[in-house]
């Protein structure tokens, strides 16, 4: 059966049978997803700003700058993280019916700063869901670690939705001339782009290695860059 | 001259050197992008949704049911409007500079309700910057219009942040035996899929029709789905 919402502000209300509660959908689309909108208040208003994240399975975790103004504004607040996959478009009979395939899920809940000590597995973290190369890279200097703020928001309050198929069509314009379906988006990772100052003999590590050709926004069905 | 940013809010601190003000490289990423993440204040809390958009080159637009909560809550009130394709990735000797390659922008302003005289207009432009199939879809009916919410926000207070090229690695990294680069992501279109219960002998949407193969996060010199 499937879960239902853990709170009442995170209950889908438009498509709500497109919903889904549980936490292993949840973490599928933060798999699947680059970068998440994190939202915040600030003192001059609402600000929702992109961001590279991760997930340990219980939390979203998001880093930045100690002076990055989104991350602080939203330590100890309510905040809402959003992760979009678009998969494609879906094409009405009417364009009032026109939509398109995607995941996504909205976390809500309050930012908690991540404590210095738990630094460098939190960054890990964020750093192996892009791409997994943090054990074949420099390590972070303290410096650097004591620059960083990570922030963790709980997955306690999320809700995923998931759009795929065909258009939900009025049923007098199935039979009228006009066109309906979908058209998906293949989104593959291209070839490797060695940097300008790349030092001749320096081979790319395994996991980026292995990107160039597999999906980008991988899926249960399609696994990605970080193979989990 | 770079144009100055149009508010001290929307200013970029982190990144500065990546940020432009100016309206043309604003609507060049917004006809690029397909989702834009819109962020309003609830009674209950900050909440970043994910929407269909379009621009007129002065408001950026947006669209959904009468009773759709986010639409509802942003009327006459302070929001944040973003949208960000993301590119590819960037892989630094070390993980602390690993980054993305990506466009954004980000919009603050006080989201209007576009009044029902306006909503043909005003939907066709959220429809064709989605797919330009707006004049051969079986037009909206009264009923479809007046249950519909239109919503604009001026693209006066906005910011765009282009990110692209190489990682910026420490002078020293460089000269390891680390690897630096970057992943570029190949977002194609794919061929179309009728739907269904599409009746047979129904041709596809010249709009429609020309998606396959071509690029579904267009740039100026790589022209995409709405040939703007």
């Amino acid at each position: 059966m499937d879960e239902p919402a853990p709170s009442d502000r995170i209950r889908l209300r438009r498509g709500a049978h497109h919903g889904r509660y549980d936490r292993a959908t949840v973490t599928d689309v933060l798999d699947a997803g680059l970068v998440a909108h994190l939202g915040v208040v600030t003192d001059d208003g609402p600000v929702v700003v992109p961001m590279a994240y991760g997930h340990d399975g219980d939390r979203l975790l998001l880093h930045g700058g100690t002076a990055n103004g989104a991350l602080r504004a939203a330590l100890g607040r309510d905040v809402c993280v959003t992760v979009t996959v678009v998969d494609g478009l879906i094409i009405g009979r009417s364009p009032f019916h026109n939509s398109m395939r995607y995941r996504s899920v909205v976390v809500r809940g309050t930012a908690e700063r991540v404590p210095a000590e738990h630094h460098v597995a939190a960054l890990r973290v964020i750093s192996d869901h892009v791409v997994r190369n943090w054990a074949t890279g420099r390590p972070p200097t303290t410096a650097e670690l004591r620059r960083t703020l990570v922030v963790a928001v709980p997955l306690d309050e999320a809700s995923a939705k998931l759009r795929g198929g065909d258009p939900t069509d009025e049923p007098g314009d199935v039979e009228t001339g006009h066109w309906g379906g979908a058209v998906p988006i293949d989104a593959t990772w291209g070839p490797l782009e060695p940097a300008a100052n790349l030092r001749s003999g320096i081979e790319a590590p395994p996991a980026v290695a292995a990107l160039p050709g597999r999906p980008a926004s991988p899926s249960p069905e399609r696994p990605g860059r970080a193979d989990r």
